[in-house]
């Protein structure tokens, strides 16, 4: 394991793939690969993209990283899809695009689906990017699919949320990304030679008027992706802001939050081995009847086994 | 407190809503109220009704409540909203509509926004129906608003789960909605008499031959919700599937592992709080020193904790 580790922090993609899938299949080894990397995170931009399915955000990533390894950054991707398996398939083909860089040594791409719970997609695509930021990587996209409440919770992981909108998506989208639009950092207007994109300009600007107050104004960035166009300025806004987290009162703040974040997300996750445990223990046959025939009710029940957990009385 | 739980159990529709209130707001009364309420629940048939925006939803539960009110049944109608207070007011135009119940003494109506965390929302979703069906309500719809995974996770609380469907919503619609096809049990293809609406229905089937293996095979009925037609053919599908899961080995599943999440869910809570309280405890200025400059990790810091509140070491 020690020796996994030290390939790792090398740079070894073998090393790091085989460590994001301990800990990803939450092997008992997770935790302590965890403890040891931490010492070295902290260095790398995670960056967030997402937008509706059709936005270009794999063309767009493609392009930004081709500018990026101009840099001579070190770059990681995490691709998440947190619809069920079922939609595996299509997703699958926009990702192979990307595969050009997947051969590259500099470039590490992860794909990662659902597995169970939302919370366990977030957690596990933050782990990734953990491991990746202690392994040297310097650049970190999370990527998702969709404008859900799902999409929301992975990609504010992210040190800047990049939110790809394209013009004349219609109505329906522009409701649905209203939750995302809050945790924008930076507004991408892709295909933006297409009819309409200056209005949307203008719409986005109109919602950012109305409720954005706070001491970064989201930029909005016209880009076409498929002809390279606009990458240059974006890659300057997603500095911009990395600039303006390290030395602004709220980007204090979130890494501060982000900090307490980690330290609650392990809590809840043992918490939650420790009930199970404990409901399994608990949980018989003669229990699911009474509470089937509602002749005890599942606060009682919860009322016993927390007193057995915490049998101190706290 | 004790008038008030009669009052409700009585029908009182303002009874009824300050119940709600008061567990939706986590008030300390919040468990001694469900668990007073939790003898008088298991009787309502629960339904949840999910599909993109446009679908036509609240006019399609405009009509079904109609019909249902003509069978003479007592209907409550819990519509969730799991985007953000942003897009508050383009889903409040359509809720409108449904108003004209709301005076009614047998059709009652509760919104309910995000608050906080997703998992808080599908648990308040949960709280109020068995509120609703403690207090004598026959037949309870969970509405949600948009196919991403926030909305599979609420409706997925119902007995039956109904999936609407529209003729010509595009590629990209049909493939977010992936996650909520597997949980489906009736679809329902709204504006029928749209171009197109055959041919999705031949695309419904081909994937439920492809992956539908259950003993249940969602049966799709054809509406147009405006014109009132198909109504009659929904009810009896939804009659069906309440029948189907009352006889059938899947239906007695589905109902211990929905008792079981009861207990589990109260649980995590409960378990929730103290953590959160410790953590409190522990989190000062000098840890989150220590955890910034990465002389100590989140690890270390929650098995100390842990160690706190297990203290005898599970």
């Amino acid at each position: 394991m020690d020796h996994l580790v030290e390939k790792a922090l090398e740079g070894d993609h073998r090393a790091i793939a085989r460590l994001i899938s301990l800990v990803e299949n939450e092997s008992p080894f997770a935790s302590q690969i965890m403890a040891n990397l931490y010492a070295h995170t902290g260095k790398a931009h995670i960056i967030g993209v997402t937008g509706s399915p059709g936005a270009g955000k794999s063309t767009l990533l493609d392009k930004l990283i081709d500018n990026l390894k101009r840099m001579e950054k070190k770059i990681g991707v995490i691709a998440v899809d947190p619809t069920s398996p079922f939609s595996g398939g299509a997703i699958l083909g926009d990702r192979l695009r990307m595969q050009s860089h997947a051969l590259e040594t500099d470039v590490f791409i992860r794909s990662m689906g659902t597995r169970g719970s939302l919370g366990g997609l977030s957690r596990a695509a933050y782990e990734a990017a953990m491991i990746l930021d202690a392994c040297g990587k310097d650049v970190i996209f999370i990527e998702t699919v969709g404008v859900g409440q799902s999409e929301v919770d992975i990609v504010k992981i992210a040190d800047t949320v990049c939110l790809l909108l394209v013009p004349g998506m219609g109505d329906d989208v522009q409701v649905m990304k209203a939750g995302i639009m809050e945790i924008a950092d930076i507004f991408v207007i892709n295909k933006a030679d297409r009819d309409g994109a200056d209005r949307l300009e203008a719409e986005v600007n109109i919602m950012l008027d109305l409720y954005g107050s706070k001491a970064w104004r989201p930029p909005i960035v016209k880009t076409v992706a498929e002809r390279g166009e606009g990458i240059d300025a974006l890659c300057k806004a997603l500095a911009d802001h990395k600039k303006y987290l390290s030395e602004s009162e709220e980007g204090k703040k979130r890494f501060i939050s982000r900090i307490k974040m980690e330290v609650e997300e392990i809590l809840r996750r043992e918490i939650a081995k420790v009930v199970e445990e404990k409901w399994k223990e608990n949980c018989d046959d003669n229990l699911i009847r009474s509470l089937a025939s509602r002749s005890i009710d599942p606060y009682t029940v919860a009322g016993k086994i927390l007193g057995e957990i915490f049998s101190r009385g706290l």
